[in-house]
Protein backbone atom coordinates (compact mmCIF):
# COMPACT_ATOMS: atom_id res chain seq x y z
CA UNK A 1 0.00 0.00 0.00
CA UNK A 2 1.10 3.93 -0.94
CA UNK A 3 0.53 6.52 0.51
CA UNK A 4 -0.14 9.71 -2.01
CA UNK A 5 -0.17 13.49 -0.78
CA UNK A 6 -0.54 14.88 -4.00
CA UNK A 7 -3.20 15.41 -6.80
CA UNK A 8 -0.40 14.50 -9.67
CA UNK A 9 0.66 11.16 -7.73
CA UNK A 10 -2.60 10.11 -7.88
CA UNK A 11 -3.55 10.73 -11.56
CA UNK A 12 -0.59 9.23 -12.70
CA UNK A 13 -1.67 5.95 -10.67
CA UNK A 14 -5.07 6.32 -12.10
CA UNK A 15 -4.17 6.57 -15.69
CA UNK A 16 -1.72 3.47 -15.34
CA UNK A 17 -4.05 1.00 -13.66
CA UNK A 18 -6.65 2.02 -16.36
CA UNK A 19 -4.38 1.73 -18.93
CA UNK A 20 -3.79 -1.54 -17.84
CA UNK A 21 -7.59 -2.07 -17.87
CA UNK A 22 -8.09 -2.50 -13.64
CA UNK A 23 -11.02 -1.11 -12.42
CA UNK A 24 -11.53 1.12 -9.13
CA UNK A 25 -13.19 1.52 -5.95
CA UNK A 26 -12.83 4.45 -4.33
CA UNK A 27 -13.69 5.43 -0.70
CA UNK A 28 -13.75 9.04 0.64
CA UNK A 29 -13.30 9.36 4.41
CA UNK A 30 -12.15 12.06 6.67
CA UNK A 31 -10.10 9.24 8.27
CA UNK A 32 -9.85 8.29 12.15
CA UNK A 33 -11.15 4.50 10.63
CA UNK A 34 -13.41 2.38 12.09
CA UNK A 35 -15.38 -0.85 10.98
CA UNK A 36 -18.20 1.25 9.28
CA UNK A 37 -15.07 2.89 7.47
CA UNK A 38 -13.13 -0.83 6.77
CA UNK A 39 -16.63 -2.25 5.37
CA UNK A 40 -16.50 -0.03 3.05
CA UNK A 41 -13.66 -0.66 2.11
CA UNK A 42 -13.79 -4.49 2.08
CA UNK A 43 -17.23 -3.98 -0.30
CA UNK A 44 -14.67 -1.88 -2.79
CA UNK A 45 -12.13 -4.80 -2.53
CA UNK A 46 -14.56 -7.47 -3.20
CA UNK A 47 -15.80 -5.54 -6.46
CA UNK A 48 -12.83 -3.66 -7.94
CA UNK A 49 -9.28 -4.47 -8.70
CA UNK A 50 -7.57 -1.15 -7.28
CA UNK A 51 -9.04 0.18 -3.89
CA UNK A 52 -8.08 3.82 -3.29
CA UNK A 53 -9.22 5.76 0.18
CA UNK A 54 -8.66 9.21 0.63
CA UNK A 55 -8.00 10.63 4.09
CA UNK A 56 -8.86 14.12 3.86
CA UNK A 57 -10.99 16.20 6.81
CA UNK A 58 -12.50 18.74 4.84
CA UNK A 59 -13.10 22.24 6.24
CA UNK A 60 -15.62 23.52 3.92
CA UNK A 61 -18.56 20.85 5.17
CA UNK A 62 -17.70 22.27 9.11
CA UNK A 63 -19.57 25.34 10.42
CA UNK A 64 -17.70 28.30 11.79
CA UNK A 65 -18.64 26.87 15.26
CA UNK A 66 -18.69 23.12 14.46
CA UNK A 67 -15.44 21.04 15.44
CA UNK A 68 -13.13 21.14 12.40
CA UNK A 69 -9.76 21.63 14.16
CA UNK A 70 -11.22 18.95 16.67
CA UNK A 71 -11.85 16.46 14.57
CA UNK A 72 -9.95 13.27 15.24
CA UNK A 73 -6.92 12.54 13.19
CA UNK A 74 -4.45 9.79 13.30
CA UNK A 75 -3.14 9.24 9.66
CA UNK A 76 -0.30 6.26 11.10
CA UNK A 77 -3.44 4.17 12.36
CA UNK A 78 -5.42 5.01 9.33
CA UNK A 79 -2.80 3.03 7.36
CA UNK A 80 -2.32 0.06 8.99
CA UNK A 81 -6.12 -0.40 8.89
CA UNK A 82 -6.45 0.41 5.93
CA UNK A 83 -3.52 -1.62 4.84
CA UNK A 84 -4.80 -4.99 6.67
CA UNK A 85 -8.39 -4.81 4.43
CA UNK A 86 -6.21 -4.85 0.96
CA UNK A 87 -6.43 -0.77 0.71
CA UNK A 88 -3.77 -0.20 -2.37
CA UNK A 89 -3.93 3.46 -2.09
CA UNK A 90 -4.45 6.59 0.55
CA UNK A 91 -4.51 9.58 -0.52
CA UNK A 92 -3.92 11.74 2.32
CA UNK A 93 -3.34 15.53 0.68
CA UNK A 94 -3.07 18.59 2.96
CA UNK A 95 -5.62 21.45 2.62
CA UNK A 96 -3.69 23.53 0.51
CA UNK A 97 -3.00 20.46 -2.21
CA UNK A 98 -7.07 20.23 -2.54
CA UNK A 99 -8.05 23.94 -1.95
CA UNK A 100 -6.13 26.42 -4.35
CA UNK A 101 -6.10 29.69 -2.77
CA UNK A 102 -9.11 31.56 -3.95
CA UNK A 103 -11.01 29.03 -4.89
CA UNK A 104 -14.77 29.94 -5.55
CA UNK A 105 -16.69 27.06 -7.28
CA UNK A 106 -19.21 25.39 -5.19
CA UNK A 107 -21.48 22.11 -6.20
CA UNK A 108 -24.69 22.93 -4.57
CA UNK A 109 -27.59 20.30 -4.67
CA UNK A 110 -31.02 21.92 -3.84
CA UNK A 111 -34.33 20.94 -2.11
CA UNK A 112 -33.04 17.89 -0.14
CA UNK A 113 -29.92 20.13 1.22
CA UNK A 114 -32.38 22.19 3.18
CA UNK A 115 -33.53 19.30 5.81
CA UNK A 116 -32.79 17.08 8.57
CA UNK A 117 -28.82 17.58 8.76
CA UNK A 118 -28.70 20.31 6.08
CA UNK A 119 -31.13 22.77 8.30
CA UNK A 120 -28.82 22.33 11.17
CA UNK A 121 -25.42 22.38 9.41
CA UNK A 122 -26.15 25.20 7.09
CA UNK A 123 -23.26 25.01 3.83
CA UNK A 124 -22.23 21.52 5.21
CA UNK A 125 -23.69 19.44 2.19
CA UNK A 126 -22.31 22.20 -0.31
CA UNK A 127 -19.22 21.72 1.32
CA UNK A 128 -19.88 17.79 0.76
CA UNK A 129 -21.26 18.29 -2.65
CA UNK A 130 -17.58 20.29 -4.25
CA UNK A 131 -15.02 18.29 -2.31
CA UNK A 132 -16.98 14.63 -3.28
CA UNK A 133 -16.91 16.58 -7.20
CA UNK A 134 -13.48 17.34 -7.00
CA UNK A 135 -12.28 13.80 -4.85
CA UNK A 136 -14.54 12.12 -8.16
CA UNK A 137 -12.67 14.34 -10.97
CA UNK A 138 -9.30 13.39 -9.31
CA UNK A 139 -9.70 9.46 -8.63
CA UNK A 140 -12.05 8.96 -11.67
CA UNK A 141 -13.42 5.82 -9.66
CA UNK A 142 -15.69 3.25 -11.44
CA UNK A 143 -18.21 3.05 -8.04
CA UNK A 144 -17.87 5.12 -4.96
CA UNK A 145 -18.77 3.66 -1.34
CA UNK A 146 -20.87 5.66 0.98
CA UNK A 147 -22.07 4.49 4.62
CA UNK A 148 -25.79 4.40 5.07
CA UNK A 149 -25.16 6.34 8.63
CA UNK A 150 -25.13 9.44 6.63
CA UNK A 151 -28.26 8.83 4.76
CA UNK A 152 -29.10 12.79 3.73
CA UNK A 153 -25.44 12.46 2.43
CA UNK A 154 -25.86 9.32 0.26
CA UNK A 155 -28.68 10.72 -1.12
CA UNK A 156 -28.32 14.19 -2.05
CA UNK A 157 -24.65 12.61 -3.75
CA UNK A 158 -26.25 10.18 -5.80
CA UNK A 159 -28.49 12.75 -6.63
CA UNK A 160 -25.55 14.96 -7.29
CA UNK A 161 -24.12 12.18 -9.87
CA UNK A 162 -27.05 12.03 -11.49
CA UNK A 163 -27.97 15.56 -12.08
CA UNK A 164 -23.64 16.40 -13.13
CA UNK A 165 -23.57 12.95 -15.16
CA UNK A 166 -20.38 11.82 -13.37
CA UNK A 167 -19.69 8.65 -14.91
CA UNK A 168 -19.26 6.58 -11.82
CA UNK A 169 -21.80 4.13 -9.22
CA UNK A 170 -22.70 4.98 -6.29
CA UNK A 171 -22.47 2.22 -3.23
CA UNK A 172 -23.99 2.02 -0.20
CA UNK A 173 -23.26 -0.01 2.64
CA UNK A 174 -25.39 -0.53 6.04
CA UNK A 175 -24.55 0.72 8.90
CA UNK A 176 -22.12 -1.00 11.27
CA UNK A 177 -22.47 -0.59 14.96
CA UNK A 178 -20.78 -1.22 18.38
CA UNK A 179 -21.99 -4.55 20.18
CA UNK A 180 -24.22 -2.37 21.71
CA UNK A 181 -25.69 -0.75 18.98
CA UNK A 182 -24.42 2.41 18.77
CA UNK A 183 -23.78 3.41 15.62
CA UNK A 184 -20.08 3.40 14.73
CA UNK A 185 -18.89 7.50 14.07
CA UNK A 186 -15.54 8.78 14.41
CA UNK A 187 -17.28 11.13 16.43
CA UNK A 188 -17.90 8.20 19.35
CA UNK A 189 -14.42 9.26 20.69
CA UNK A 190 -15.13 12.57 21.78
CA UNK A 191 -17.60 10.99 24.74
CA UNK A 192 -16.51 10.22 27.54
CA UNK A 193 -17.71 7.08 29.47
CA UNK A 194 -21.26 8.47 30.91
CA UNK A 195 -22.06 10.06 27.80
CA UNK A 196 -21.16 6.40 25.81
CA UNK A 197 -23.67 5.33 27.92
CA UNK A 198 -26.41 7.81 27.03
CA UNK A 199 -25.49 7.76 23.50
CA UNK A 200 -27.32 4.49 23.16
CA UNK A 201 -30.22 6.33 23.49
CA UNK A 202 -30.30 7.09 19.75
CA UNK A 203 -30.10 3.33 18.92
CA UNK A 204 -32.82 2.55 21.24
CA UNK A 205 -35.55 5.24 19.81
CA UNK A 206 -34.69 3.94 16.67
CA UNK A 207 -35.62 0.31 17.82
CA UNK A 208 -38.53 1.29 19.74
CA UNK A 209 -39.37 2.75 16.71
CA UNK A 210 -39.64 -0.50 14.63
CA UNK A 211 -40.70 -2.25 17.47
CA UNK A 212 -43.78 -0.08 16.91
CA UNK A 213 -44.39 -0.26 13.67
CA UNK A 214 -43.84 -3.97 13.92
CA UNK A 215 -46.80 -3.85 15.68
CA UNK A 216 -48.98 -2.15 13.08
CA UNK A 217 -48.62 1.20 14.46
CA UNK A 218 -48.89 3.82 11.17
CA UNK A 219 -49.30 7.16 12.96
CA UNK A 220 -45.78 8.78 11.96
CA UNK A 221 -46.39 11.69 14.30
CA UNK A 222 -47.41 9.35 17.56
CA UNK A 223 -43.76 7.37 16.87
CA UNK A 224 -41.82 10.25 16.62
CA UNK A 225 -43.53 11.73 20.05
CA UNK A 226 -42.42 7.94 21.62
CA UNK A 227 -39.05 8.70 19.96
CA UNK A 228 -38.52 12.07 21.43
CA UNK A 229 -40.03 11.30 25.03
CA UNK A 230 -37.40 8.45 25.28
CA UNK A 231 -34.65 10.28 24.04
CA UNK A 232 -35.66 13.33 26.41
CA UNK A 233 -35.56 10.63 29.24
CA UNK A 234 -31.89 10.86 28.95
CA UNK A 235 -30.49 13.81 30.82
CA UNK A 236 -26.88 13.99 28.69
CA UNK A 237 -29.65 13.70 25.57
CA UNK A 238 -30.53 16.86 24.04
CA UNK A 239 -32.46 16.49 20.40
CA UNK A 240 -31.39 18.66 17.32
CA UNK A 241 -34.01 16.42 14.96
CA UNK A 242 -36.15 13.46 14.78
CA UNK A 243 -37.71 12.93 11.33
CA UNK A 244 -39.47 10.34 10.08
CA UNK A 245 -39.66 11.04 5.97
CA UNK A 246 -39.93 9.63 2.17
CA UNK A 247 -36.46 7.41 1.78
CA UNK A 248 -36.44 9.36 -1.80
CA UNK A 249 -36.96 12.66 -1.13
CA UNK A 250 -36.89 13.43 2.15
CA UNK A 251 -40.33 14.74 2.55
CA UNK A 252 -42.12 14.40 5.82
CA UNK A 253 -44.85 11.43 6.07
CA UNK A 254 -47.77 11.26 8.17
CA UNK A 255 -48.79 7.29 7.73
CA UNK A 256 -46.23 4.78 7.99
CA UNK A 257 -46.14 3.34 4.51
CA UNK A 258 -43.93 2.49 1.23
CA UNK A 259 -40.08 3.17 1.93
CA UNK A 260 -39.48 5.09 5.02
CA UNK A 261 -36.43 6.67 6.87
CA UNK A 262 -36.11 7.49 10.42
CA UNK A 263 -33.32 9.85 11.06
CA UNK A 264 -31.89 11.42 14.14
CA UNK A 265 -29.51 13.62 15.09
CA UNK A 266 -29.17 14.26 19.40
CA UNK A 267 -26.42 15.97 21.01
CA UNK A 268 -24.68 13.87 23.85
CA UNK A 269 -22.74 16.12 25.71
CA UNK A 270 -21.03 18.76 23.60
CA UNK A 271 -21.19 15.91 20.67
CA UNK A 272 -23.68 15.55 18.06
CA UNK A 273 -24.29 12.17 17.13
CA UNK A 274 -26.37 10.67 13.95
CA UNK A 275 -28.47 7.46 13.28
CA UNK A 276 -30.95 6.21 11.14
CA UNK A 277 -33.47 3.38 10.57
CA UNK A 278 -34.62 2.43 6.70
CA UNK A 279 -38.15 0.26 7.00
CA UNK A 280 -39.89 -0.72 3.81
CA UNK A 281 -43.55 -1.78 3.73
CA UNK A 282 -45.85 -3.43 2.03
CA UNK A 283 -48.56 -1.06 1.81
CA UNK B 1 -18.67 11.35 -38.98
CA UNK B 2 -21.77 10.15 -36.60
CA UNK B 3 -24.17 12.46 -35.50
CA UNK B 4 -25.43 10.94 -31.52
CA UNK B 5 -28.29 11.85 -29.67
CA UNK B 6 -27.60 10.18 -26.10
CA UNK B 7 -25.31 10.09 -24.05
CA UNK B 8 -24.94 6.08 -23.66
CA UNK B 9 -23.59 6.21 -27.45
CA UNK B 10 -21.29 8.98 -26.89
CA UNK B 11 -19.93 7.33 -23.74
CA UNK B 12 -19.31 4.09 -24.84
CA UNK B 13 -17.92 6.04 -28.08
CA UNK B 14 -15.45 7.98 -26.03
CA UNK B 15 -14.29 4.98 -24.33
CA UNK B 16 -13.96 2.90 -27.37
CA UNK B 17 -11.66 5.71 -28.75
CA UNK B 18 -9.59 6.43 -24.84
CA UNK B 19 -8.72 2.22 -25.11
CA UNK B 20 -7.36 2.81 -28.36
CA UNK B 21 -5.04 5.44 -27.23
CA UNK B 22 -6.53 8.10 -28.75
CA UNK B 23 -7.09 12.35 -27.46
CA UNK B 24 -10.28 13.79 -27.21
CA UNK B 25 -10.70 17.15 -28.13
CA UNK B 26 -14.44 18.68 -27.37
CA UNK B 27 -16.03 22.22 -28.43
CA UNK B 28 -19.04 22.71 -26.42
CA UNK B 29 -21.65 24.83 -28.69
CA UNK B 30 -25.09 25.57 -28.85
CA UNK B 31 -24.87 25.45 -33.06
CA UNK B 32 -25.97 27.60 -35.65
CA UNK B 33 -22.21 27.18 -36.51
CA UNK B 34 -20.23 30.20 -38.11
CA UNK B 35 -16.40 30.66 -38.44
CA UNK B 36 -16.26 31.35 -34.90
CA UNK B 37 -17.15 27.87 -34.41
CA UNK B 38 -15.28 26.28 -36.87
CA UNK B 39 -12.15 27.98 -35.15
CA UNK B 40 -12.29 26.16 -32.56
CA UNK B 41 -13.19 22.86 -34.71
CA UNK B 42 -9.96 23.31 -36.73
CA UNK B 43 -7.42 23.77 -33.59
CA UNK B 44 -9.24 21.15 -31.86
CA UNK B 45 -8.37 18.86 -34.59
CA UNK B 46 -4.64 19.89 -34.73
CA UNK B 47 -4.28 19.08 -31.30
CA UNK B 48 -6.60 15.46 -30.87
CA UNK B 49 -6.97 12.53 -32.78
CA UNK B 50 -10.66 12.55 -32.09
CA UNK B 51 -12.97 16.20 -32.07
CA UNK B 52 -16.49 15.96 -30.80
CA UNK B 53 -18.61 19.06 -31.61
CA UNK B 54 -21.58 19.24 -29.21
CA UNK B 55 -25.12 21.32 -30.16
CA UNK B 56 -27.30 21.64 -27.41
CA UNK B 57 -29.02 25.26 -26.91
CA UNK B 58 -28.99 25.09 -23.21
CA UNK B 59 -32.23 26.23 -21.77
CA UNK B 60 -30.44 26.84 -17.73
CA UNK B 61 -28.32 29.77 -19.09
CA UNK B 62 -30.86 31.67 -20.52
CA UNK B 63 -33.23 34.28 -18.25
CA UNK B 64 -36.99 34.01 -18.29
CA UNK B 65 -37.22 36.82 -20.68
CA UNK B 66 -33.71 35.81 -23.25
CA UNK B 67 -34.03 34.33 -26.83
CA UNK B 68 -34.07 30.69 -25.52
CA UNK B 69 -37.15 29.91 -27.80
CA UNK B 70 -36.08 31.80 -31.05
CA UNK B 71 -32.45 31.09 -30.46
CA UNK B 72 -31.16 29.99 -34.27
CA UNK B 73 -31.05 26.33 -34.32
CA UNK B 74 -29.94 24.16 -37.70
CA UNK B 75 -28.64 21.01 -37.14
CA UNK B 76 -28.70 19.84 -40.87
CA UNK B 77 -26.40 23.15 -41.66
CA UNK B 78 -24.45 22.40 -38.98
CA UNK B 79 -23.34 18.90 -39.84
CA UNK B 80 -22.37 19.64 -43.31
CA UNK B 81 -19.88 22.37 -42.03
CA UNK B 82 -18.57 20.44 -39.02
CA UNK B 83 -17.95 17.25 -41.22
CA UNK B 84 -16.07 19.68 -43.37
CA UNK B 85 -13.68 21.01 -41.06
CA UNK B 86 -13.11 17.19 -40.25
CA UNK B 87 -15.59 16.61 -36.52
CA UNK B 88 -15.49 12.93 -35.94
CA UNK B 89 -18.93 13.57 -33.88
CA UNK B 90 -21.41 15.72 -33.20
CA UNK B 91 -23.35 15.11 -29.93
CA UNK B 92 -27.15 16.67 -30.36
CA UNK B 93 -29.19 15.74 -27.29
CA UNK B 94 -32.91 16.74 -26.50
CA UNK B 95 -33.21 18.76 -23.57
CA UNK B 96 -34.93 15.90 -21.61
CA UNK B 97 -31.35 13.64 -22.21
CA UNK B 98 -29.85 16.13 -20.87
CA UNK B 99 -31.46 17.18 -18.00
CA UNK B 100 -32.89 15.09 -15.96
CA UNK B 101 -36.74 15.39 -14.25
CA UNK B 102 -36.14 16.76 -10.86
CA UNK B 103 -32.74 17.83 -11.39
CA UNK B 104 -31.33 20.16 -8.63
CA UNK B 105 -27.79 20.60 -8.79
CA UNK B 106 -25.65 23.06 -9.57
CA UNK B 107 -22.14 24.53 -10.45
CA UNK B 108 -21.72 27.90 -9.10
CA UNK B 109 -18.44 30.40 -9.56
CA UNK B 110 -18.88 32.96 -7.34
CA UNK B 111 -16.79 36.65 -7.76
CA UNK B 112 -16.07 36.38 -11.07
CA UNK B 113 -19.81 36.09 -12.24
CA UNK B 114 -21.01 38.70 -10.51
CA UNK B 115 -19.98 41.02 -13.17
CA UNK B 116 -20.18 42.07 -16.70
CA UNK B 117 -22.16 39.37 -18.62
CA UNK B 118 -23.20 38.30 -14.72
CA UNK B 119 -24.46 41.54 -13.84
CA UNK B 120 -26.90 41.59 -16.91
CA UNK B 121 -28.04 38.11 -16.79
CA UNK B 122 -28.97 36.40 -13.62
CA UNK B 123 -28.34 33.08 -12.81
CA UNK B 124 -26.11 32.94 -17.02
CA UNK B 125 -23.51 31.39 -15.35
CA UNK B 126 -24.47 29.13 -13.14
CA UNK B 127 -26.41 27.49 -16.50
CA UNK B 128 -23.36 27.72 -18.25
CA UNK B 129 -20.93 26.16 -15.27
CA UNK B 130 -23.62 23.51 -14.80
CA UNK B 131 -23.87 22.53 -18.48
CA UNK B 132 -20.23 22.95 -18.88
CA UNK B 133 -19.98 20.45 -16.36
CA UNK B 134 -22.10 17.84 -17.45
CA UNK B 135 -20.77 17.73 -20.65
CA UNK B 136 -17.14 17.26 -19.64
CA UNK B 137 -18.49 14.53 -17.30
CA UNK B 138 -19.89 13.07 -20.33
CA UNK B 139 -17.59 13.60 -23.28
CA UNK B 140 -14.82 13.31 -20.86
CA UNK B 141 -12.45 15.36 -22.99
CA UNK B 142 -8.23 15.68 -22.91
CA UNK B 143 -8.59 19.31 -24.43
CA UNK B 144 -11.61 21.83 -24.13
CA UNK B 145 -11.71 24.89 -27.01
CA UNK B 146 -13.73 27.77 -26.14
CA UNK B 147 -13.77 31.44 -28.09
CA UNK B 148 -12.44 34.25 -26.41
CA UNK B 149 -15.15 36.61 -27.56
CA UNK B 150 -17.23 34.95 -24.80
CA UNK B 151 -13.81 36.40 -22.25
CA UNK B 152 -16.14 36.14 -19.27
CA UNK B 153 -17.20 32.37 -19.80
CA UNK B 154 -13.65 31.77 -20.80
CA UNK B 155 -12.20 33.14 -17.52
CA UNK B 156 -15.24 31.35 -15.38
CA UNK B 157 -14.92 27.99 -16.91
CA UNK B 158 -10.66 28.19 -15.99
CA UNK B 159 -11.52 28.46 -12.84
CA UNK B 160 -14.65 26.10 -12.53
CA UNK B 161 -11.88 23.54 -14.34
CA UNK B 162 -9.20 24.50 -11.79
CA UNK B 163 -11.65 24.74 -8.41
CA UNK B 164 -13.11 21.69 -9.12
CA UNK B 165 -10.06 19.58 -10.25
CA UNK B 166 -11.39 18.85 -13.96
CA UNK B 167 -8.68 16.33 -15.65
CA UNK B 168 -8.02 18.45 -18.67
CA UNK B 169 -6.89 21.75 -20.44
CA UNK B 170 -8.96 24.81 -21.59
CA UNK B 171 -7.82 26.01 -25.04
CA UNK B 172 -9.06 29.74 -25.67
CA UNK B 173 -9.20 30.69 -29.71
CA UNK B 174 -9.15 34.47 -30.68
CA UNK B 175 -12.34 36.20 -31.60
CA UNK B 176 -13.11 35.64 -35.73
CA UNK B 177 -14.87 38.60 -36.87
CA UNK B 178 -16.70 39.30 -40.33
CA UNK B 179 -14.45 41.39 -42.60
CA UNK B 180 -15.98 44.49 -41.70
CA UNK B 181 -14.56 43.56 -38.24
CA UNK B 182 -18.08 42.79 -36.52
CA UNK B 183 -17.66 39.58 -34.49
CA UNK B 184 -19.11 36.35 -35.24
CA UNK B 185 -22.02 35.33 -33.14
CA UNK B 186 -25.31 33.12 -33.97
CA UNK B 187 -26.71 36.03 -32.98
CA UNK B 188 -26.12 38.14 -35.83
CA UNK B 189 -28.77 36.50 -37.76
CA UNK B 190 -31.11 38.30 -35.47
CA UNK B 191 -30.06 41.45 -37.10
CA UNK B 192 -31.60 43.33 -40.01
CA UNK B 193 -30.04 45.08 -42.39
CA UNK B 194 -29.99 48.57 -40.67
CA UNK B 195 -29.26 46.43 -37.31
CA UNK B 196 -26.50 44.70 -38.94
CA UNK B 197 -24.86 48.36 -39.96
CA UNK B 198 -25.24 49.81 -36.55
CA UNK B 199 -23.67 46.65 -35.14
CA UNK B 200 -20.53 47.90 -36.12
CA UNK B 201 -20.21 50.39 -33.64
CA UNK B 202 -18.60 47.83 -30.77
CA UNK B 203 -15.82 47.00 -32.82
CA UNK B 204 -15.26 50.39 -33.64
CA UNK B 205 -15.17 51.70 -30.14
CA UNK B 206 -12.95 48.40 -29.30
CA UNK B 207 -10.69 49.97 -32.15
CA UNK B 208 -10.82 54.16 -30.88
CA UNK B 209 -10.09 51.92 -27.63
CA UNK B 210 -7.36 50.74 -29.25
CA UNK B 211 -6.40 53.66 -30.66
CA UNK B 212 -6.16 55.77 -27.44
CA UNK B 213 -3.73 53.46 -25.57
CA UNK B 214 -1.81 53.56 -28.34
CA UNK B 215 -1.48 57.07 -28.16
CA UNK B 216 -0.25 56.71 -24.63
CA UNK B 217 -3.84 57.16 -22.89
CA UNK B 218 -3.35 55.62 -19.66
CA UNK B 219 -6.60 56.57 -17.90
CA UNK B 220 -9.40 53.98 -18.10
CA UNK B 221 -12.16 56.23 -17.22
CA UNK B 222 -11.44 58.53 -19.90
CA UNK B 223 -11.45 55.73 -22.30
CA UNK B 224 -14.60 54.44 -21.38
CA UNK B 225 -16.29 57.55 -21.55
CA UNK B 226 -14.96 57.53 -25.17
CA UNK B 227 -16.35 54.19 -25.71
CA UNK B 228 -19.52 55.01 -24.52
CA UNK B 229 -19.94 58.44 -26.34
CA UNK B 230 -19.07 56.84 -29.50
CA UNK B 231 -21.64 54.15 -29.07
CA UNK B 232 -24.31 56.66 -27.95
CA UNK B 233 -23.97 58.38 -31.56
CA UNK B 234 -25.61 55.51 -32.99
CA UNK B 235 -29.31 55.18 -32.61
CA UNK B 236 -30.31 51.93 -32.80
CA UNK B 237 -27.61 51.31 -29.71
CA UNK B 238 -28.06 50.86 -26.25
CA UNK B 239 -25.54 50.23 -23.95
CA UNK B 240 -26.19 47.45 -21.42
CA UNK B 241 -22.28 47.40 -19.94
CA UNK B 242 -18.66 49.46 -21.08
CA UNK B 243 -16.18 47.92 -18.66
CA UNK B 244 -12.31 47.92 -18.21
CA UNK B 245 -11.49 45.42 -16.45
CA UNK B 246 -7.98 42.96 -15.15
CA UNK B 247 -8.03 40.69 -17.05
CA UNK B 248 -7.78 37.87 -14.77
CA UNK B 249 -9.82 38.70 -12.10
CA UNK B 250 -12.13 41.29 -13.74
CA UNK B 251 -12.10 43.99 -11.21
CA UNK B 252 -12.42 47.67 -12.75
CA UNK B 253 -9.03 49.19 -13.20
CA UNK B 254 -8.55 53.13 -13.29
CA UNK B 255 -4.96 53.27 -14.77
CA UNK B 256 -4.39 51.15 -18.41
CA UNK B 257 -1.23 49.19 -17.32
CA UNK B 258 -0.12 45.31 -17.39
CA UNK B 259 -2.81 42.76 -18.89
CA UNK B 260 -6.33 44.64 -19.09
CA UNK B 261 -9.90 43.71 -20.57
CA UNK B 262 -12.17 45.96 -22.45
CA UNK B 263 -15.48 44.24 -22.91
CA UNK B 264 -19.00 45.85 -23.95
CA UNK B 265 -22.27 44.25 -24.38
CA UNK B 266 -24.80 46.37 -26.76
CA UNK B 267 -27.71 46.24 -27.36
CA UNK B 268 -28.53 47.08 -30.86
CA UNK B 269 -32.70 47.04 -31.40
CA UNK B 270 -33.97 44.02 -29.75
CA UNK B 271 -30.22 41.96 -30.16
CA UNK B 272 -27.57 41.81 -27.47
CA UNK B 273 -24.20 41.64 -28.61
CA UNK B 274 -21.01 41.57 -26.77
CA UNK B 275 -17.45 42.02 -27.70
CA UNK B 276 -14.65 42.82 -26.20
CA UNK B 277 -10.32 43.79 -26.60
CA UNK B 278 -7.47 42.43 -24.64
CA UNK B 279 -4.59 44.49 -24.37
CA UNK B 280 -1.12 43.70 -22.76
CA UNK B 281 0.88 46.66 -22.03
CA UNK B 282 4.10 46.73 -20.39
CA UNK B 283 3.51 48.99 -17.34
Amino acid sequence: MEIFKTISEIRKYVKQERRAGKTIGFVPTMGYLHQGHLTLMKEAKKDNDIVIVSIFVNPTQFGPTEDYEQYPRNLEYDATLAKEVGVDIILAPEVEEVYLKGAVTTVRVDGLTDRLCGASRAGHFDGVCTIVSKLFNIVNPDKAYFGQKDAQQVLVIKKMVADLNFDLEIITVSIVREADGLAMSSRNKYLNQKEREAALVLYRSLQLAEQLVAAGETDAKLIKEEIIKLINQEPLAKIDYVEIVNQDNLEDINKIQGEILIALAVYIGETRLIDNLMLELKC
